[in-house]
């Protein structure tokens, strides 16, 4: 897993890795059970405490998307896959989306391209089982 | 104006200002040419520093959406009939939208799940220029 991070941006760091992971689940590069780095190697990785690797961590575990152990360290708890989510994602999740909406239309986008720019936000893996084949299809450059 | 702040959240509350402020832009409460109350006034109406109210004036200036002079006070700079949003708009709102929508996905939500609870978030003010298009819209309603 290859995360990439702007020290540059306004977003914190932890917010950074903890969306990048998210990103990756969504994708289908991280699945149900897939383990991550512990807390101090992708801190050493990345350049950062760990501590702020431990902070995106812990956010992960309490959407649920993460199981921390001392014995098993961090696995991923749950992928596209894994069933239908937890109906109380989606009251903090509409909030936030109402209001990133609602910043496209002040600024003078319509509500039709706004639908439109979704579609096409929406990661691959999001498509009903063409995920796989798709990537399968991108012509094999690995060594 | 009304803003509601909750104290409780994990929103900085010069966010939610700045959030309540964008939502009322988006919905038509306010227009292009509207005033807002000082940031003193408004820190007293909600109770808390003028600096936090402060702080999100001053991100929305930076967003195009206010224009902030000595003589004039806080006036609402675009709404959205003013235009064409600033093509410069895009990458950072998309980058945002992207980790929301994978948010979902993660979770479980299927795509076409996710694209109707976007259309259902849009503020009413998104439907192009009120009712008549969206009239057009729904054929033979009209006698």
């Amino acid at each position: 897993m290859i995360l990439a991070i702007d020290l540059d941006s306004d977003v914190p760091i932890y917010q950074q890795i903890r969306d990048r992971i998210v990103q990756a689940i969504a994708s289908g590069e991280l699945r149900e059970g897939s383990p991550l780095p512990t807390t101090r190697q992708l801190g050493a990785d990345l350049g950062v405490n760990f501590h702020t690797v431990n902070k995106a961590y812990d956010l992960l575990r309490r959407e649920g998307l993460l199981r921390l152990s001392r014995k098993t360290g961090a696995v991923i708890l749950r992928d596209p896959s894994t069933g239908a989510p937890d109906p109380a994602f989606f009251p903090g999740w509409e909030g936030r989306l109402g209001v990133l909406l609602a910043e496209a239309i002040a600024q003078g986008v319509t509500a039709d391209e706004i639908v439109e720019r979704c579609r096409h936000q929406l990661p691959r893996a999001a498509a009903p089982d063409g995920a796989e084949n798709e990537e399968d299809e991108r012509e094999g450059q690995r060594t």
